[in-house]
């Protein structure tokens, strides 16, 4: 067998990452066997997946720690978004490269993660093709009474974003130019490499929030999903959310990360608490009502959109 | 937005796949929200997931609905390996086209999967790319005692593997050269697209055997496994092993997803009884000893194989 073959690539380079957090985790088996083994008796548990690919997700020439570490972030992202713990994640590489140094780079991307949100990789798969994709499974606790859905919004209840929306964008754009960039474009670079997940603030929103969905997609895209499961329309006002560069490409281009929450008008006490105590930013930008639309008002004037939310189909 | 982006094509033809199994499966919410919710709390959980990638794993031209079945028996074939039961599947697709027929026909395979196996679709993603690839999360329930790891064997063990070897081989060859086949060749092919996963009788085989591994890289590379993680090595009688074709392509290619497992000779009337209650063939191929490699023997004359396993990075 060649050296760089899968079994010892698995092997020097992805066998025991995050390996200190399976007990933490409840992790019996990690990578290494046909499944990982895991407990959890006293909650249910939350799983998504997320695919990122190359050139659609991430740009082609990304440093593959960059590329390893944004595709655990997006893919951990949902069980924020539902107000879970993270448990563990799973990683199914398809490599367009054989280049041991690139595989190690992406490793170091993975490690970065599991050492940042303190949980193992429980397992995963390798394979090559012409292009590299990574798909990403997460899986979290939670008690299901406090599962965040996107189902559970009701009428009158604020729509609240975390964070400034479009600075992933202007990140990204900025990531294209392929230059040297000063400090101040590196935090929208971060914001669009790194988006802060912030699991304590979301666990303890979901005692009081009726809906929650993370913006991947672009607020309105992800805002009209809260409304089509939750069977309600929604009234946004442009002067109240936070964004950077222009409105259109902050509320439809997504990569932000940030949550996007309702709540009942009687909670907002309870959350200017979470806030304080987690020192996140989160503004009040809108109404859920009646109807079946995400409506976007400029003081008062409705405004129209070309296109709702990111949609790589489109591109 | 378009008609084929997505979302729309998530709701088409992906939104309910399997859920007349959710209560089956003690799973809570299904596809839709930022994540499915399931629950465990009598046993243990495990997780597995295999990548599919066109040309690699699938001939490039197959029909979309056997690339489909075929990536999720591959992936559910490995919860079988360790004794457990499957509970729901994830999946990933990269798709590589636009083409609604064949988003449909792969949807339809999908289908045809879970109503064989009798397990719900947990949720997914997609993604549009230049060469499709599915990456199938699988998760099975398990009582941990039973868990038959690939670290469990025994010196004198006696060495087992179920059905016949090579026939995936044959059947892939057919497929190959894109003629009309006969119902022998057929049943060549259905090996390969199809392979059969015995859950029932690998649960109950969990209850005896001391070590399991499926067979998807080829009997030498994959009882190799069970060798290095149980710090073992293995006698093979090549008279002994069932296979169809030439031995060495049997023995090393893969693709038969079948069973080979270790068991202590005092278990044998356990496992003969097995066998007859599930009509299952498996044949004692050789033996676990002390040492640390695989040795093939014909007649008493060792044989020595090119290459051990199937290995895509070698092709």
């Amino acid at each position: 067998m060649k050296e760089t073959d899968e079994f010892s690539i698995l092997k020097e380079f992805f066998l025991d990452l995050g390996n200190q957090f399976h007990d933490s985790s409840d992790l019996l088996i990690g990578p290494g066997d046909d499944a990982g083994l895991f407990s959890e008796k006293n909650k249910e548990l939350i799983f998504s997946t997320d695919v990122s690919v190359s050139g659609v997700h991430f740009l082609e020439n990304l440093e593959p720690n960059k590329i390893a570490f944004r595709s655990c972030v997006v893919a951990a992202s949902d069980i924020a978004a539902c107000g879970g713990s993270l448990k563990w994640i799973s990683i199914s590489l398809v490599l367009a490269t054989q280049d041991k140094s690139w595989i190690e780079d992406f490793a170091r991307g993975i490690i970065e993660f599991v050492n940042t949100y303190k949980v193992p990789v429980l397992g995963g798969d390798l394979a090559k093709g012409k292009e590299c994709s990574v798909s990403v499974g997460v899986c979290g606790s939670i008690d299901k009474d406090n599962f965040m859905s996107r189902a559970g919004a009701q009428s009158e209840d604020d729509i609240y974003v975390t964070g400034t929306l479009g600075d992933a964008y202007l990140g990204l754009n900025f990531l294209k130019e392929n230059r040297y960039l000063n400090d101040h474009e590196i935090t929208y670079t971060n914001k669009y490499l790194k988006p802060k997940i912030e699991f304590e603030f979301a666990k303890e929103l979901s005692l009081i929030a009726n809906s929650c969905i993370d913006l991947s997609d672009g607020l309105l895209g992800d805002l009209n999903h809260i409304c089509e499961q939750s069977k309600l329309g929604a009234n946004l006002f442009l002067e109240e959310i936070p964004f950077s560069g222009t409105y259109d490409r902050a509320l439809t281009w997504g990569d932000d990360y940030e949550l996007c929450f309702s709540l009942p008008p009687s909670k907002e006490k309870d959350l200017n608490q979470l806030i304080a105590k987690y020192s996140i930013k989160a503004t009040k930008i809108g109404v859920m009502k009646e109807g079946n639309k995400v409506e976007v008002f400029d003081n008062e004037k409705e405004i129209h959109f070309d296109q709702a939310g990111y949609n790589h189909f489109n591109e």
